[in-house]
C-alpha cells in the first residue's frame, strides 16, 4: 500500500489541508442533547463526548459499532544508555503476546468490542541512538508514518493508537522536551519501573540529544525524525490519516500523546479530533496533556502504553454516544420539564 | 416475598453478622496479578480492582457477566419547602420513561450489558416533610428496606443500585448531615437544577429536619427512618442483601450514598463490598465520599443520579476483571522479566 506523502514536507502539506468538524452537526446534536430526559447538563462530560463525536461523524446521532485499536511496536538505539528496566528483547516478545491474545490491550478491546491489530516496524533495526546521531532517516520516518496512515480502518468510527518499544519512554521525553521546551528531567519518567540511576540516565539522554540536534528542533516533524522512533511516527501517521477520514481518536498516555504532539506542533489544530482518554501515571503526561490543553477523561494510575487507558476510555465514549443518540426526548417521553 | 427482618432491630442484627471477603481468593488474587504480562502497577486501580472483586466472588479469577442495575424510586413530602426544580409528577412520569427504556440508565445498562429494573416505592403516597413530623413510620421504612432487600438477583456477579425521586438530593442531604455532622448549607447542593434561594430553602428544610429528629440522630437507622425516603431506603436494603450474597455493589452519586452511609454508621465495615463508581457534580458527594474513606474512579461531572455514574463504572469494572482474568503471564507468553 502507499501513502499520498513521500516526503516531511509532503506529509506537512497533507496535514495542513485537513477536514474540519461539521458544525451542522454539532449544532443539531446540542440541540437535541437539550431535549433529552434529563437536567442539562446532567451527564457532564458525557454531553461534550457525544457533541464533539457528532461533529466528526458528520451526524447528530452519532455511534460506535466499529472502534479500532491499532499497536504499533518499534526498537529503539538508545536503550544503549540503560534507559529502560526491560531487556529490549521483551518487544518482540510481546508482539507475540498481541497476537497470541494475552495482553492487557487484548482483553481490553475485548471488553469493548474493538477490532484490535499489531504492526511491527523492523524489530531486529532498532532506530539509531539519538544521542549519537539522527534516530532515522527522512526515509524511514516517512516509511513509519506511512505504515500509521495506511493502518487505519477507513469504516472504523473510533480510533485508539497504541504502542510498545522498550526504551520508548526517552524518545516519548525528548519529544516533549524538543516542542514544549524545558530540560529532559522535566520531562522523563520511570517508564516500566526504572530506579533512581535509571531515571537520570534517562535525562541525560534527554540533554544530550537535545543538544546534538539542536539546529533541527525548530521543525515538529524533523524533531520526530531526529529524537522519536518508528512506532511514534506510526502513532502519529495513524492519528494524521483520521483526521483524514473525519474518525475521532482517544489518545493513550505519554508516548502517545508526545507523538501526537508533533502533530498539533507541525500545525496547529491538527489534533482537534482527539481526546486524552486518560492521565497516565508517568510523570510528565499530565504537563504535556495541559500543554495542548486535553482534558483527560480517565485517572486511574495507569502506566502500561499499548493503548491501554485509551481503549478503557472506549466504554466511556460508546456510553455518551448510547445516552445522546438513544434516549428519549421530555417530548417522547411525557416527562414535564423544570 | 418476605425478608429476613421485620424491625430495625433485627435488620441492624443482620449488619451485624455479614459474610467478610474470602482472604483466600484475594491471596490468590494478589498472586496471580504479580505474574501479568505487564511491568508490577502498570494497570494502576485496575489491579487493585480486580483483587477487591476476587475476594467477594471467592475466586482468584472473577469475572462479570451478570451485572445488575436496579433504580428505586420514591416521593417526598419535603418537596413542599420548595427544594426541588422539577415537579413531583416527574417521578411517576420517569418511571414510565424507564419502562419505556428512554432513559439514561436504560441507555448505560444496555452499553454494559447489565439488567436493569425499576421499583416504584407507592409513589401516590410521598413521605411526610420531614421538617413536620418523622419521614416513615417504622414499618414503611422497614418496608423499603426489605423492597430493596429482595430486588436483588441472587445470580447478579455485580451490582448497581440508583434512584429517581424529585426532592431527594434534600433527604440525602439530611441523612449526610444527621450521620456526620455539619449544618444543611455544608450538605446541600444545586440537585436537579435550584437557584441560590431554592438552595437556601433546602438549607433551611435539612436544620429544621435536624432540630425536629434531635433525640433520634444517634440512630443512624432512625435517622434514615426519621429523615430519609422510601427510595433510599430500598438503596440500602439492596446493597445490604448484595453484603449478604457477597456481591459486590458500585456507589452511584450523592444520594445513593447517603443511603449506604447509613448502613456504614449503623455498622462500621458493612461497605466493605462498595466502592464509589464516581463523583457527582453534587456539591457535597466528594465530601461524603471522603467521609466514608472511598476514593472514587470517575470524576466526569455527571449528577444524574438513576445509577447513572456507577453504572458508567460497570464498564471499568469489567476492563479490569478481563484483563486480570484472561491476560497470559510471563510463563505462558515466553516474555522476559524485568
Amino acid at each position: 500500500m502507499t501513502a499520498p506523502f513521500s516526503s516531511l514536507s509532503e506529509f506537512r502539506g497533507l496535514l495542513a489541508a485537513m477536514p474540519a468538524a461539521d458544525a451542522a452537526a454539532v449544532a443539531g446534536a446540542e440541540a437535541r442533547n437539550g431535549q433529552l430526559t434529563k437536567p442539562p447538563g446532567a451527564l457532564g462530560r458525557l454531553e461534550g463526548l457525544a457533541i464533539w463525536v457528532a461533529g466528526w461523524q458528520g451526524t447528530d446521532r452519532p455511534r460506535c459499532t466499529a472502534p479500532q485499536v491499532i499497536v504499533f511496536a518499534g526498537n529503539h538505539g538508545v536503550v544503549a544508555q540503560g534507559v529502560s528496566a526491560f531487556p529490549a528483547e521483551v518487544t518482540v516478545q510481546m508482539v507475540g503476546n498481541f497476537r497470541a491474545g494475552g495482553a492487557a490491550i487484548n482483553q481490553l478491546s475485548k471488553t469493548f468490542g474493538a477490532a484490535m491489530s499489531v504492526h511491527e516496524l523492523e524489530l531486529d533495526r532498532p532506530t539509531v541512538d539519538f544521542t549519537q546521531g539522527a534516530a532515522m532517516s527522512e526515509a524511514e520516518v516517512v516509511a513509519a508514518l506511512a505504515t500509521g496512515w495506511n493502518a487505519v480502518d477507513a469504516g472504523a468510527d473510533l480510533l485508539v493508537v497504541g504502542e510498545m518499544g522498550i526504551g520508548n519512554t526517552t524518545p516519548a521525553a525528548a519529544l516533549a522536551a524538543a516542542l514544549f521546551g524545558a530540560a529532559g528531567a522535566d520531562w522523563v519518567g520511570r517508564g516500566t519501573g526504572v530506579d533512581d540511576a535509571g531515571l537520570a540516565r534517562k535525562a541525560r539522554a534527554v540533554d544530550a540529544g537535545l543538544a546534538l540536534h539542536k539546529a533541527q528542533l525548530g521543525d515538529a516533524l524533523e524533531v520526530l525524525r531526529c529524537l522519536g522512533g518508528r512506532e511514534l511516527a506510526a502513532m502519529a501517521g495513524a492519528i494524521a490519516r483520521a483526521r483524514a477520514l473525519r474518525i475521532p481518536v482517544i489518545l493513550d498516555g505519554f508516548i502517545c500523546t508526545a507523538s501526537a504532539a508533533v502533530l498539533e506542533r507541525a500545525v496547529a489544530g491538527t489534533l482537534d479530533h482527539c481526546i486524552a482518554g486518560h492521565v497516565s501515571a508517568e510523570g510528565a503526561h499530565g504537563k504535556l496533556l495541559a500543554a495542548l490543553g486535553k482534558e483527560p477523561l480517565l485517572n486511574l494510575g495507569l502506566r502500561l502504553g499499548e493503548g491501554s487507558g485509551a481503549a478503557l476510555a472506549i466504554g466511556v465514549v460508546k456510553a455518551a454516544l448510547a445516552c445522546h443518540s438513544d434516549m428519549a426526548t421530555f417530548a417522547e417521553a411525557g416527562v414535564s420539564g423544570a
